[in-house]
């Protein structure tokens, strides 16, 4: 036997566990992760290589240890696209969204502290709270996937959490949470305790409806978190960021590792939001495949979840992972996240996207057989 | 009186804290932070602008999550300056040393655990520590700074710490800790608990001896910690490493952030790593000045710490603070960290350290007015 992982003084509730992480495969289509099909147009991959070799030339420097500038832009263009006016002050960023709520949990969870989140969700909330020892908790949502307002904040009244998590849209499954109930669960968490409410908004921009942005007026324990790995065509970029009453972002600032945001990836991020209203535009046509997608498997059959991302949850399949092998056996990779009889596919280009209505056309007629 | 970070619910622990960082002044001379101070030749900005515009057409895809090829060419690196070879399985990278520590402490340290360090020393551990809910032990150092390995032994014999630390050269000091002060340490944390033993060698390029790297043959709770940062003159680039048993390097993926590692800074350090043989020409001229920086404090009167870093701490001065503002009144910007009596300079340019021995030479002849 070799010496692993177990024979390691590693803490024990990681003993017996494996990397979060969905398979890599080399296939011709690639719909699992909710990447943006599009790659950078030209002139925008030119702008970065530009910036950053500009960049390379400080680069014995530590960066700018408040990545000043990009919060600056970051927050001309939440002020932009939402009509809430933000400024730096309000506005932090990080390592991937990822590392903005590590960050969160490391400030306001911890050790003795709890987090909730309404479950299926984004699984990297309970992850990062496991890695901050922070508690985690696993709120219900109804079996449509939609957020029951009275059992929710009952949940909170109960655990008396103190951060919340609301996803919105959804992740995995698509559907956006109403304003309405973003707002109760705010007041819930208040009167419960008071804790954080941390609303992450990383495919708002594929919503039909608007960022919650602007509740953040007057809510001081309202955060909302956004990435610029979807929009903005960006997974490689690894840039999250936050929005909030700037009490919260100096907040972060107590346990952000110094210089955490490279000189590169300031460059980067900086060049890509210079390219703003071409990479909306990306959005836009994405959206209408995401609804192309919604309707035609319908027509199919299929069940869906209302979709505000740029993503589908469907199903429903007696053995979804089956079905996964099987559409994969087409030469299409889509998201089996583990939610009985459901599995995810990312809105693709057209192409990629009539290759997948192939595939789940045969799988059915599979299925019927 | 406006809402601030103490009106939310932050731990208890963040309270009444500030954010970790040295002042970001605009000297004419910054010797305050250890950067390299040869900005990279410009071949090689070159390189990073191509290798990042090549990795700028794939951005809307996530980055490799494994870092494959940046790992493999790091344990060439390591391999060819150590003579020890490693590969892959031993090697894993993250945003800067910061991050790997941080890692390492989430997956051996956390909430119930407790780390060691022989202070004063690098005083992120501490922090990160605090950070991932790690207890923090302040173990003794002499008042030479060197380690005295009985009194040493003896608070990792009474502590039982679950991560020992040690800095080699240490920072602030700049001084080398023996290999046989290592294993000594090693061996009483295995006898301890067993516990990990973490050696940060930030600056080991700038030594007069080699890598402790050989080490970690033969023992699986030794961990070399290692950075782009101040050799590879990449202080911006954020890129810290680790050299271990595989199975350490398994562990941590169960505890880092999916994606952790932007495909931009991937794409950096492999520029910066095919031009490791120029950049370690600069170390080499560093050395030199830092060995100069030595035997001119010492002619002016100063005392030295013996240093093996590209840094020299030295005094003593009744009022560090006061000695520190009179430099920088003279253009020249140190680092006072705290350590009452001694002051740190970071080796420059030739121009540079003669502007900061001028600076000292007129406060000495003004101390000895």
């Amino acid at each position: 036997m070799s010496f692993g992982i177990d024979d390691l003084p590693v803490r024990d509730e990681l003993r017996g566990k494996s990397p979060y992480g969905a398979p890599q495969l080399d296939v011709p289509v690639r719909l699992n992760t909710n990447e943006n099909p599009y790659p950078l147009p030209e002139p925008l991959v030119e702008r970065i290589a530009e910036r950053v070799r500009e960049a390379a030339r400080d680069l014995n420097r530590y960066p700018d240890r408040d990545a000043v500038e990009l919060r600056t832009q970051l927050a001309k263009y939440l002020t932009d696209t939402s009509g809430h006016e933000v400024g730096l002050a309000n506005v932090w960023a990080a390592n991937g969204s990822n590392e903005v709520i590590q960050q969160l949990l490391q400030t306001f969870g911890g050790p003795g502290r709890t987090a909730i989140g309404f479950e299926p969700s984004y699984s990297m909330h309970g992850l990062i709270a496991r890695g901050t020892g922070t508690g985690w908790i696993s709120g219900p949502r109804n079996e449509d996937f939609t957020i029951d307002v009275e059992a929710a904040a009952r949940a909170i009244a109960d655990a008396r959490p103190d951060v919340v998590f609301v996803t919105t849209p959804n992740n995995p499954t698509g559907n956006a949470v109403p304003p309405e109930t973003v707002l109760a669960l705010y007041e819930a968490a208040q009167a419960a305790k008071p804790s954080m409410v941390v609303v992450d908004e990383a495919y708002v921009e594929f919503s039909h409806g608007d960022s919650l942005l602007p509740l953040i007026e007057g809510r001081p324990q309202l955060v909302i978190s956004r990435t610029m790995s979807k929009a903005f065509g960006a997974a490689g970029l690894r840039l999250g960021y936050l929005a909030a009453h700037p009490a919260v972002v100096d907040a972060v600032q107590l346990v952000r590792l110094p210089y955490h945001l490279s000189a590169v990836t300031q460059a980067t991020a900086l060049a890509a939001l210079e390219h703003t209203d071409t990479l909306l535009k990306y959005v836009e046509q994405l959206k209408a495949e995401r609804d192309r997608l919604v309707s035609e498997l319908r027509e199919l059959g299929f069940q869906v979840v209302e979709s505000d991302a740029n993503f589908v949850q469907f199903g429903l399949f007696d053995d979804s992972h089956a079905a996964w092998q099987k559409i994969l056996d087409r030469g299409v990779l889509v998201r089996d996240n583990g939610i009985p009889g459901w599995l995810r596919v990312s809105a693709g280009t057209p192409e990629e996207n009539d290759a997948f209505l192939d595939a789940v056309r045969e799988l059915k007629k599979e299925l019927n057989a």
